[in-house]
């Protein structure tokens, strides 16, 4: 299934915790960035490069997530990324966050949209990027 | 309209923007948090009194965010709470953030959950808050 | 006294915190940028102004902090702010961050760096903006 | 040399930058922290354990830092640990960040204090504890 297509494995430190004792609910955000950043990584893309290089930058335009129970200090999460929609000018990733038992911690779904570095508009995925984003699709 | 009910101004600062130049997409959960927070203590409820008084804590069950234009250092936003649902053990909120002139940043719907302090387990709003949360419903 | 010359009011929330139940550590220095960048644009000074119009950003070249007494959610801190160097290429900033009822929380001694926004190499304060903050020191 | 004993590497992704570009300089708190937990966790110690079953938490009484060239993002960074100072209730840590290349980044010293888990006042540090840490010292 593509969700678990690429899975990413995150620590969490005191940082990410809250007063509640468990992690605060935006650092889910943040962990499933990583992991978007690291399978784009993997697939050979970095986003500075794609920045400086190919004037493509990744913005998120929407995103839903469901909180199940929630993970606390020095537990090891795994994020799962997949490829759920491809269009020209972005792309929609599922995400599970899970517990290494397999527990769930959250999911989430996000779509992002391709924009040009400079003026932050919509702009297409470079052919080369498409290609390669295919193979997850 | 009960979105627009309580309105919370934010700064941007340095910390919650990214190396693309606008705000990162989790600080806008923290914005709404502040915004929440603000309203139920505008209302009379501090959340640490209410975990250690009254056993309560209120946590996001789900949520979902719709991002337009991104905003930058700087800038001064409003970010609005309205409650959209208001059940025994739990209620949604719906967020705007918008600039100063009143353009859209953002829109957010958080579904909160009343939950026991320590077993994190659900539990009903205790009588006083539900009073107090239903004049704003 | 210098360093007691501006204040600034933050509000700790959950984002703040961490599972020890009180302000991260790393929290202050966001408090203490605050204070800074509230300071500067209590003298006219906004800083992606300064960034755009003037290449001018600062960054801080070292800093050391004590901690006390931890704050607490909810709680309402005051963060001051005191020039007290004042160099042609940068200057020194002195924090305290203190309670209410004025007992200290931490303090912090922060040097600036006035760096060129493209190069981020070092470069002279402009006049105008040395000439303002002058008369903090 | 004891300062490099330990070492932990840290990827900088959007949510450790900022609007200059460049890594926000109290992320460098945060990677340091996740460091001496890493560093912490080699030797057989996990802190929510410490807190819980020992009543043992540690907290930062003071810390200083020295900022160098910035890190950016999509950089891999290694933080080193090494413990300069070892005391009955107690220890100092020097730590270093640098580039895969070997270049500094920044340096910070850091005071942790041993406290009770609930009072967070000062306690010495339990002996099957000091032991470990004796090796590193």
């Amino acid at each position: 299934m593509s969700a678990a297509g690429f899975r990413w494995t995150v620590r969490v430190y005191y940082e990410d915790t809250d007063a509640a004792g468990i992690v605060y609910y935006a650092s889910y955000l943040k962990f499933m960035e990583r992991a978007r950043t690291e399978w784009l990584r993997s697939r050979g893309f970095e986003q500075l490069h794609l920045a400086r290089e190919h004037g493509v930058v990744f913005a998120v335009a929407r995103l839903a997530v469901r909180y199940g129970k929630p993970a606390r200090l020095d537990e090891r999460l795994e994020v799962g990324v997949g490829v759920t929609r491809l269009g020209r000018a972005g792309f929609d990733i599922a995400h599970d966050v899970t517990r290494e038992d397999g527990t769930a911690v959250c999911t989430g779904s996000v779509r992002i949209a391709c924009l040009q570095t400079q003026s932050l508009s919509p702009r297409a995925i470079p052919t080369f990027l498409l290609t390669e984003l295919r193979r997850d699709h």
